[in-house]
């Protein structure tokens, strides 16, 4: 039995090899190198094991960091679709369901529907991990854009409104985050208009 | 307060960025884009997430998730080095402490402490969760190669008897996986012999 399992399980661990090729919008930290979906979880789970005292409710770290490791899995399958794309974003959530139970599936049932739970409360962003887990994922590109003149801000003429709009979702993981962030991105778009 | 202490966290958020340019021997699954290391550290994440049950004793899923986050941050000083290469990694023994103490230093103090404790327990490979960490550290390129019609081994003329020898401490951490991993490695040594 002992092989089954672990067979469906390197089936899976071979399968999510293809997030590194998935490329986001964002470049790394003052770079023109845009980052990969792989990368950018590995650097959220780093930035809650450094931030998680910031959350605005207690959380479990391990459910957190859980999340953000597999959040973006269902990628391989739809690729990344920019934040400020709205039309884009509806049109892809009957896919990245689809996405989850295929990419999940390959792991035996009981790993599959665990995950297939996370991924789920996740985007539902209800929860105070999910909440949290959402709000560390909104941080990264803003540090990123933030460290690049405005990065995809500036590329795609989004301006101060947007942004804040977007990321206000911050403030329900994180309040601190959250004032940090949005007095930054002011300062940012304050010091492009003059 | 907040301030003083998110800035040194957001410097430290900032720094590990650099990560993403280290390029590992080994390439992905059935290519030879080789890796980065934060590729790398997320897919060891997800690893443990996906085999904890094999490890020889109880672990604490967290820290070893911690351990693998960071095991590999030293390297945005001192480079990826050649498990095969022997004196090279004696070399870079001091110079691997003096960067964990740099980059985790950007830290605040506890915080730094906390991490170059989890780095320095996984080093040292002592403990049961060092040990599966390990141990997961070890069978990602093993699987890899493997994908890769031997990729590191087959291009350094390592043989079967340096594999075995190297990856045998897989053992420590999880005798299953292990002996999943012997089997498999003896099994593409064998086919390349005939």
């Amino acid at each position: 039995m002992i092989n089954e399992r672990l067979s469906a399980q390197l089936a899976f661990i071979h399968e999510i090899d293809r997030l590194k090729y998935v490329i986001r919008q964002t470049a790394l930290f003052g770079s023109e190198r845009r980052e990969n979906s792989a990368e950018h979880s590995w650097h959220l789970a780093l930035m809650v094991l450094s931030l998680k005292a910031y959350a605005n409710e207690p959380i479990d770290e391990l459910r957190v960091l859980k999340m953000l490791l597999l959040h973006d899995l269902v990628e391989i399958d739809t690729g990344d679709t920019f934040l400020f794309d709205q039309e884009g974003r509806k049109a892809v959530k009957k896919d990245e369901l689809i996405a989850a139970k295929r990419i999940f599936g390959l792991l035996p049932t009981d790993q599959s529907a665990e995950f297939l739970a996370l991924w789920q409360e996740f985007e539902a962003g209800e929860s105070a991990d999910a909440c949290f887990a959402q709000c560390i994922d909104h941080l990264e590109p803003i540090l990123q854009n933030l460290s690049n003149q405005g990065g995809t801000w500036t590329k795609n003429q989004i301006d101060l409104h947007q942004v804040l709009a977007k990321k206000s979702r911050m403030a329900r993981g994180s309040l601190s985050l959250w004032t940090w962030a949005k007095a930054a991105i002011e300062a940012h778009f304050d010091a492009q208009s003059t």
